[in-house]
């Protein structure tokens, strides 16, 4: 614990105390600099409100001990739901007798998060208290009368039909996609799943064309059901990419056998462009800047459920790991990971749920860019979230005090240098910004992006999946033809 | 502050933990057993979880002593924003240099609310921090680390020529519906409106037909204008009802003169029927047996933006001073105030707000009943809210732990002993909910409502009022058909 509290102070201090900052960390205090004027926002003060405590701190400290935890997980410990394998046989019998409840593909997803505990302190899916919390406050009380973060709501849906078959039952068995007992929630309590409310809440909007309520919500039941959960054994999918899905207990063990001192998490869902690979870079040398000697990099793409047209996720792993062969990012400094979580392109309050879950996984700082978790409006022609929203909740919000919010700067390609480079406002026009949409415009037409966007091994994975999809789109064209 | 903590853990304390507690309060835990019971829900441990320290108080103290303050202001200080006599003249001749805000009649009610501190500690319109802490998490963050609850955006929209006129000025001069300047906002700082958003976090639903959003935001600007609020003179509307206006300031002088050791508030924006005045006696009663020597009843009906089809405020406060002449309510015990807030029918969202603004005005207890400042859902055949969740977010609310929440006894119409009395589960048919609807449609279409629903010369009031509402509709009929 000692050295997260120095870590915390410290940063802080070096981040949002710039006239107090040793020339150490000068080029941190620049950053911060150019993202507070950039946005004509007090983002300084916003951070600096929440931290009084850090004005008392006089320089960062040189001595520097490794502890086997830099960052305490919600709720002190870490939530762990799997079965000890001498009860598995006795658990299993009792849940063949218990009224059985159907999951969904995600619904398998959130047991998985749960039952590893990205979302500890929570032991199952929520209770009608819970989900209250969530829902209007972004964060649950805990006994001791503080808060963590829980922005989104964690609920298991269930329709008439289950409701009343479960009747006064305490216990329900959990089944699988494949028709599998799985586990158990335990202690149930069923409450009203008023959807319009939950999406209006979690959202900002009741628009439709929202992927995660039409591919989820929309059908589930109009009850939630919440206990405490059990599962027999830990969630795989068999898919490949097992090996790749660390639970935050490993990613913790991992961390300690690196001797990491600092650990900054990187959430993303798209392919990793030189521009993000330019800002991961320059965060560990900044942090080695600031006198750690071994930030390792957390890079976290979301595994869960995403929207149809983004990058599935084993394009994603393969275009991760040629950025690593290719040496853009370190192996040695970086640990690539699947954060097992469905997307809900909620924005500012996703992006919380995204900072939560890291904690929990012994991230201490969490980089955060321009509009996390945003999309298009579905139906005006506008972002959905103000693009700094984001950063402004996460750096605001109740039980994230512990982590080291990053505000990104913005990267783009400079078309002179002909790399991607951090923005430089006074020569605005000589940048050009390339979007995940036009990156995947490019990708699927064919054209070749400009030179020192993406790695080549990188770049051609993804022109190979467009290919690929073209190829699967003109043969079921030419099916329906056929069949026509 | 020593009688706000003891009377803040001996109510908790009795109120929430039914097992130790003391006989004194043995009604009082049995009311409370009821709603839990009634609800089906573990009511009693969520109030629980919030308040760890009173597992270690053992009994209630009897030594009483009456201090000036039972209850802290939000901030520790009361938020006062009329400028000083001294000053206002040097104010006013600045001020008509300034970019001019007009102010509509609902942003008036705003300015008032603000000015006297019911919304401490804000101190104006909220700029984009407080208004994101407020639409997120219901609550703002103080320098201190702790939390005040706010739950609704209080906020104030300009339109685009507004904006523009403004341009970079620091400072506006607030002009109001009648064309007088009446004070300033400072330092401002201009951030997008959006509606949508606010709407749907605000409401839990973005349905056509909420009152104040139709009244008020869909009409308003897309730009929010945040900044330090100064008023020349405080408030007043001259409609022969501002001596009922009482500050949280002259609240909480007024129950210091009363020697108050307890205050108990009642938000309420419908006629007093005698199932209210059972309740508050109740209320009082069983603040007696806990020990208190003289609680003080906060009668405090809002004032502000009301839908059209309540009763307007000059009936209601005609009709409360009947229900305290004839004694059905004991004017030495009883506060008849009002609280200048418009309504925005928001629900659970809503009902913080209410609850916390009496904490700035001197309320230490706060009575909560079901369904608060819920409505009927605009186009779909239910309540909007569960009615339960008022009370029960309240119970969770950061920022709220200093308040007592007292849940309400349902209280009906028992048709056997032909009274208003707390409703009997066991007995449910003997009952007879007679809900404000139902109550206009009685006064309005000339039929009595059972006796003892409602005292007499109370009654009348609202009678009258619907005559003369009907005269007026049937003289406008004639009109239209002379003119037509």
């Amino acid at each position: 614990m000692s050295l997260l509290i120095r870590s915390s102070y410290v940063s802080h201090f070096t981040l949002f105390q710039p006239k107090n900052s040793k020339s150490s960390s000068s080029s941190f205090t620049n950053q911060i600099s150019f993202v507070s004027s950039f946005n004509h926002k007090p983002f300084v003060n916003l951070v600096y409100k929440k931290n009084p405590i850090m004005q008392s701190v006089s320089s960062p400290s040189s001595s520097m001990t490794v502890k086997s935890s830099l960052i305490d997980p919600d709720g002190g410990e870490l939530v762990e739901l799997v079965v000890p394998e001498s009860e598995i046989g006795a658990k299993k019998s009792e849940s063949e007798t218990m009224p059985k409840v159907k999951l969904t593909k995600i619904d398998l997803e959130w047991v998985h998060v749960i039952s590893e505990g990205w979302a500890s302190p929570l032991k199952g899916f929520m209770r009608e208290d819970e989900y209250l919390q969530s829902l209007h406050f972004n964060s649950l009380r805990l006994k001791d009368g503080t808060f963590v973060n829980m922005s989104l709501p964690i609920v298991l849906a269930i329709d008439d039909e289950t409701k009343e078959q479960i009747g006064l039952s305490q216990n329900v068995a959990l089944v699988s996609p494949q028709g599998d007992i799985i586990g158990s929630l335990r202690s149930v309590e069923i409450y009203k799943h008023n959807k319009e409310e939950r999406i209006a809440r979690t959202w900002g909007t009741t628009s439709p064309g929202l992927p995660y309520v039409e591919e989820y919500i929309a059908p589930s039941g109009n009850w939630l059901i919440g206990g405490d959960l059990e599962v027999f054994n830990p969630i795989k999918y068999n898919d490949g990419l097992d090996h790749y899905r660390l639970s935050p207990k490993q990613l913790r063990k991992e961390f300690d056998k690196r001797q990491a001192d600092a650990v900054f998490a990187f959430q993303l869902r798209n392919p990793v462009h030189n521009g993000h690979a330019l800002l991961m870079n320059d965060t560990r040398k900044r942090l080695l800047e600031m006198g750690y000697k071994n930030p390792i990099l957390l890079l976290h793409p979301l595994g869960g459920f995403t929207k149809a047209d983004d990058v599935p996720l084993d394009v994603r792993m393969e275009q991760h790991s040629k950025v690593l062969e290719d040496g853009v990012l370190d192996p040695e400094t970086t640990i690539v990971s699947i954060f097992p979580s469905p997307m809900h392109y909620a924005g500012p309050t996703e992006v919380q749920w995204h900072a939560k879950a890291r904690i929990n996984a012994g991230a201490n700082f969490y980089i955060v860019g321009r509009d996390p978790a945003g999309m298009g409006h579905p139906t005006e022609k506008r972002d959905l979230y103000d693009p700094d929203h984001g950063k402004k909740v996460l750096s605001m919000a109740p039980g994230l005090e512990k982590l080291n919010i990053l505000p990104f700067r913005v990267a783009a390609y400079d078309t002179i240098e002909k790399k991607m480079a951090f923005f430089d406002p006074s020569r605005a026009k000589e940048f050009l910004f390339i979007s995940g949409t036009k990156m995947r415009t490019y990708a699927r037409t064919g054209e070749n992006p400009p030179d020192g966007f993406m790695c080549p091994s990188g770049w051609n994975v993804l022109v190979k999946y467009y290919e690929s999809l073209q190829e699967s789109e003109e043969s079921s064209k030419q099916q329906a033809v056929a069949s026509a």
